[in-house]
């Protein structure tokens, strides 16, 4: 394994890439490869494609003695150009534009290389949102920081104006047939130019709407560059006077005149401000001109599917400030801090030695807790959806069986991750141990299954997801306050599934088993049987640490009971199967296919370093397995009457294959397609398993596929927009790294991967856990062979804490 | 100028193209690019993106001894994939494809040619609506031709299945947030299978609706070929079965299975159909199989914007078929005719020597008279859009100033555009003489100005180009009655315009001069100006014809006093500007600005054979002006703060441009503007003024832009899509080939200009009117070097009719 070029560049062809900003629970606006600002998310809903008219940056440079140029700070709109009446001026794409552009994302930063030979300065762009792993709140600003350096490549000086212009949508845009602004929710709409304390820009505000409004919010584009222009307000005129006033402005000197405009708009009519930066650069000089782009929008519905009537909520970032000033303000005040830990954890991330398409993969999914897929109250309750439709979330309830695979938050912000299980356990289990594999209670809401019109089976996987993952919080923090809450509802819910699924207590599943496919499995199968057994185990080191050692024994007793009848029962040679006696009298199995997710239960427990749940040998053979008759490194030829992710010549891990024949005549809905978080979820037990170059081969496949013409490298869908079970990707970093934590023991342990470092000397990642995260590093001595381990803690506070890695071990 | 290779080819990537299928009146069907059927459009509205669920063609091909192939008929799809939820198994994303395709449109046919070298034959698709010329009921068919010609390219007999698949849409197919389908207006659906008079086929309707509704309707999808296999219903089963079942159905033996479903589709239920055409195929054998889809929606509301409260009328094709399987026979028992005319007229169009960009421009925009764009009542009453948004049409009423720039129809269907006159005259022509530029009165309905609340004002190009028409229309037919009817309303609209534009009886054109751009000019300008004059010289003519000699003395009188007064006022040495004091004065002016429309009164005068309307070396001169300003070679530079029609490296001509300074600052609304009409008009009068590589230039440039990545070649939109000024592009084919024609004096003439001819000794092309169609082709004599002119009539009777071109002339 070699690195290669970190991460890949995007041309302005690249229409699907679209790089999120904004915080955990703030929404996003995101950026896009010309360099646009597209896919508006602010307003406490995913709202994919939406744009926001009038809103670009623009530059005009004067050289000493020349002519000067003016451009929208984009480049060039590649085809289709086939809309109904063309682009409306609103886009502003009849502007000149730049030649060419080069987006490349390590996420939390974006940076973009614009071309244009015709200008006197190089342009390049870098924007992001402070993200800070255990500090949720700094993570959780609702703001992106885009940074403008420009070059003078010239020899003579050159003036310029660099000119960000915004509308003020507060209420809601509207449009009319013809794409005119017309209606919508705005009216009384203010902006407001202000200068203080070393900051200065537009406020945007309106007059129309109560505090505790859905509509209610402020923005503000805002810099601490001393020299500025601005206009509050574009022309307020008839046709398109607006967009005509305001580039002849600009184009002209570079200053913008302001209309002097005292009055709010008018009802249904909203104003769009400018503001400028003015500069002048010497021959060679380099320089970087900030914009702070806030918002707040805090009000929401105590609502999954926002039922009217349901209550208005806050936002958590509300709690914390009062309007997008406040925002702007709080990040000058401590930007040094702010940017300083945002840089060091995306060179930790970045300057480690993982594979190029790993840090991507890894990386690029960070994006799905900060995307409208989740959303945090002002209460501390955090939540996700399974991901998003374009303008909503899909499904509700922060799905346990999804989530499930999903190791990316716990390990970034565990405070968050524990909120979740402390949800599920605390309020949404049932007296009687029943977990709804969504959470709707908690907004005194009830799940009904969309075709079904009852009150949905419990979720075999999701619901031993859950308990295990109570064992993976408890790892990450130590937290007993937290796991003496969540300990009584985790065992009524291990009841629940000796009970509904294991009624004979062999410790094999049997029955019902609903699960993510949204069906439901009968008899024994190796996807609930395993999850069963890594649950046993989960409970019974659980119970060790509460002191339960009946339950303790008793777990334990089931689990090797079970797992040996699950391998005499379902082992075929090759892989773990189904056992039905008739495949078809139920619709929707699998019988003797060979599942990606068979061993899913194992991969928990490798995560969370519970040992092997069955034969070492089988689990090695079945992975393989699972890479060589379930990847395939093209699809024209594949038959898919499902929903379709991956197509032509395209390369992906399927859900299910029948290389021994057996396919049912109504295999389960799912079985052909290709999910992103399963692919990262073998790929990464492959790891384990010692394959790491087919582990690889499919993480390679993943982001191929998201070259950002076909797919955005930062939106993976599933059943919606930034589905959380690509956030399984995590588990890729932890597998060829080989972090295991126990807070509880106050131990942390390395142990990449002999694959991981075959041919290096040097060996680095990036880690977190629960009190700190940093970097972990091992090089070999060339003169011993031997390697020398070192951690360095960049954030948290890890004293006391004992490392073990290379066969040594020290505290911290 | 040569002729180049007369079609291009557009392969997979070309997604922007689609080729619409569907005759007058009927809406349409699309064929993209990759083969596939899109844009569904028959329910008497436009639906640009609409899918058809479950509708496609697939093959299966075994050949003797070995193995089975199955794949849809369409090549793969491209970029992007980035849907929410992946694609829908309802649009069978999931199944294998043809390796490639390659498009070739020349209207009314397309053809494709299919890619896949995994196949034992070799595919082609060929897809058209019969079209003849002076025939609108038989161009006005609701159907798609759709023929798959297939070669054994193996050594073996080959047994092949190509089976379509069709979802009954009647009453309307709806979806869920996920794409399934759900509720609409389907249910009590039937799917038939009828095989009577060497017809067979899948017959679809619905017991839901009675006649009268809106959404009653019926299709068919048939066939003559003898053997065929049916599925009238996939399996009314849950989740994807309905996909899968189809598929392993047609997959395992290419015998589809009748499911034995007697019953109609449940409420919001309904039904797809397949026919499967059955064959062996010997070596090297080459065989043709015909589909045909035919439709019948007879319902519509008789209103522009479907009013709720208006009543309901029929279709034309309504009164000629009671349902589509009526069509369907219609079109077998008639097929040697509808198919044998609708070759004549494409071999006469494309065997013609114009260049290929020209015939591009040509035949592509005819499908504005068989879009959406266009609809046709049962009682004969013809009507316009301008053009359509993706959903409806936009904007209503044949405006008359749009519809001033189009030729098309009146030149292949003069009876439908007479229609269009006397709808105008007779009807919506106000006592007074005012003219609504939107013909609403014969709907009962009133258009009251969107932005202004009032009735408009009259627009003085709009009326002054339907009083031409009418010229032009007396011209193609002779036809007295129908002239006897229109004369009163022309003679009151011209008094009108003479009172209202020209109260100083100067001929000059002055005041409040509402116009296509949808502003009013003030003052001397030259697109009103020369209109005005135009229409002076048109009435002069027909009251000659009409025997009233007091007015036409008058017409010509205030013509010659105009045409002098408009010269001295306006001619600024290069080009005609027009004349205000101040141009600020009123917004929305071009004062100084060179307009490429300043002189398209004198185009209708050149396409009518009116003679010079103002002298002519100024008008030589101004329309090199128009050339040389207003043509841009690349977009990248230019400023527009309008709408975007071009951009980027694209080539095109702005409405209005400002070579000797003077711009407003709030120049009229649309003049940074490209628009395919003009852009065409302006390309015939450069023609016509001995600028042929110029004009051409301009056709290239715009076909170059509708090259099926960036738009389809077979919409070009302004205002909506299939945009009716676009048929502008006839006037081309009119300045190339010097087509004169007088019915009233029962003479047609053709004098192609030099240029179009320069080098060659063949010269051929396509020619209508009123009384016939067929082709005009003169060849140099080696010998003499004298042209020899001849003509062939293959539509109509013209005998008795004198042509004259080569300086000869004869009697047909």
């Amino acid at each position: 394994m070699t690195t290669t070029s970190r991460s890949r560049t995007f041309d302005a062809n690249a229409s699907a890439a679209a790089f999120p900003l904004g915080g955990i629970g703030t929404g996003n606006v995101s950026l896009g490869a010309r360099g646009e600002l597209r896919d508006w998310e602010l307003f406490n809903r995913p709202d994919k494609g939406r744009l926001m008219p009038n809103t670009f940056f623009a530059l005009r440079v004067q050289p000493a003695g020349g002519a000067p140029i003016t451009r929208v700070l984009e480049a060039r709109r590649p085809a289709p150009h086939d809309l109904s009446h063309g682009y409306h001026p609103a886009t502003g794409a009849g502007l000149p534009r730049l030649a060419g552009s080069r987006l490349r994302g390590e996420y939390p930063f974006a940076t973009i290389e614009f071309d244009d030979p015709q200008l006197p300065v190089h342009a390049e762009l870098e924007a992001f949102t402070p993200f800070i792993p255990l500090n949720p709140d700094d993570s959780g600003l609702p703001c992106a920081i885009l940074t403008y350096t420009l070059t003078n490549t010239s020899s003579v000086p050159v003036d310029l104006t660099l000119a960000g212009s915004i509308i003020n949508p507060v209420g809601g845009i509207g449009y009319d047939r013809y794409g005119n602004l017309e209606g919508g929710g705005v009216g009384q709409n203010v902006n407001e130019f202000r200068d203080e304390a070393g900051l200065r820009g537009l406020y945007l505000s309106s007059k129309r709407y109560p505090a505790d409004d859905l509509n209610y919010g402020t923005l503000a584009l805002a810099t601490t560059h001393p020299n500025v222009t601005v206009k509050r307000a574009w022309v307020r005129g008839a046709w398109y006077d607006f967009l005509q006033d305001f580039w002849d402005d600009f184009s002209a000197d570079g200053r913008l005149d302001d209309l002097g405009y005292e009055t709010p708009s008018a009802e249904g009519r909203t104003d769009t401000g400018s503001l400028g930066l003015l500069d002048t650069l010497a021959p060679g000089e380099r320089k970087a001109y900030r914009f702070l782009l806030t918002w707040h929008f805090p009000n929401r519905r105590a609502s999954w599917s926002n039922r009217p009537e349901a209550p208005v909520v806050h936002n958590h970032y509300a709690g914390r400030f009062g309007d997008a000033w406040q925002v702007a303000r709080y990040l000058t005040e401590h930007w040094p801090r702010l940017e300083g830990a945002t840089r060091q954890f995306h060179q930790a991330l970045f300057d480690g030695t993982l594979p190029a398409a790993v840090l991507d993969a890894v990386s690029a999914n960070i994006v799905v807790l900060r995307s409208p897929t989740c959303f945090w109250l002002e209460d501390g309750r955090f939540f996700g959806y399974e991901g998003c439709f374009d303008e909503a979330g899909c499904c509700e309830g922060t799905c346990t069986h999804v989530w499930s695979y999903a190791q990316t938050l716990a390990y970034l912000f565990p405070r968050l991750e524990r909120e979740m299980r402390r949800i599920e356990f605390v309020i949404e289990t049932e007296d009687d141990g029943y977990m709804c594999f969504r959470a709707c209670k908690t907004f005194g809401e009830r799940y009904i299954w969309p075709w079904g019109d009852q009150k949905p089976d419990a979720a075999s996987d999701g619901q031993m997801g859950s308990i295990i993952r109570v064992y993976r919080e408890w790892l990450l923090s130590g937290d007993r306050a937290w796991l003496e809450l969540v300990w009584p509802g985790v065992k009524r819910a291990l009841d629940y599934a000796r009970r509904e699924w294991d009624p004979d207590d062999d410790g094999l599943t049997d029955g019902n088993q609903h699960n993510t496919y949204d069906i439901s499995f009968f008899g024994n199968n190796p996807l609930s049987g395993v999850y069963f057994l890594a649950g046993l185990r989960a409970v019974e080191e659980l119970a060790g640490i509460m002191g339960e050692p009946d339950l303790a024994r008793r777990c334990r007793d089931n689990f090797t009971r079970g797992a040996q009848r699950l391998d005499e029962r379902l082992w075929n040679g090759q892989y773990y199967v189904q056992r039905l006696e008739d495949v078809n009298a139920h619709k929707y199995q699998f019988g003797q296919g060979c599942l990606s997710d068979q061993l899913l239960g194992q991969l928990h427990a490798r995560l969370l370093n519970m040992g092997d749940l069955l034969p070492a040998d089988h689990v090695r053979a079945a992975l393989k397995s699972i890479h060589d008759n379930n990847f395939k490194r093209d699809f024209s030829e594949h038959v898919n009457c499902q929903r379709t992710y991956v197509l032509n010549d395209e390369a992906g891990l399927v859900l299910c294959s029948w290389p021994q024949g057996g396919r049912p005549r109504y295999p389960f809905v799912y079985s052909d397609e290709v999910w992103t978080g399963i692919e990262y979820q073998v790929a990464a037990h492959l790891i384990y398993e010692g394959y790491a170059a087919e582990g690889l081969e499919i993480v390679q496949a993943v982001r191929d596929r998201h070259d950002g013409v076909r797919r955005s490298p930062w939106n993976e869908v599933e059943c919606g927009h930034h589905y959380a079970r690509s956030m399984a990707s995590w588990a890729v970093l932890l597998a060829l790294s080989g972090f295991h934590c126990d807070l509880g023991r106050g131990v942390i342990s390395f142990a990449p991967p002999a694959a991981a470092t075959a041919d290096l000397s040097h060996f680095a990642t990036f880690w977190s856990c629960g009190r700190g995260w940093g970097t972990y590093a091992q090089d070999r001595d060339e003169a011993t062979g031997l390697w020398r381990p070192s951690v360095e803690v960049l954030g948290g506070d890890l004293s006391g804490i004992r490392v073990e890695a290379c066969g040594q071990a020290w505290t911290l």
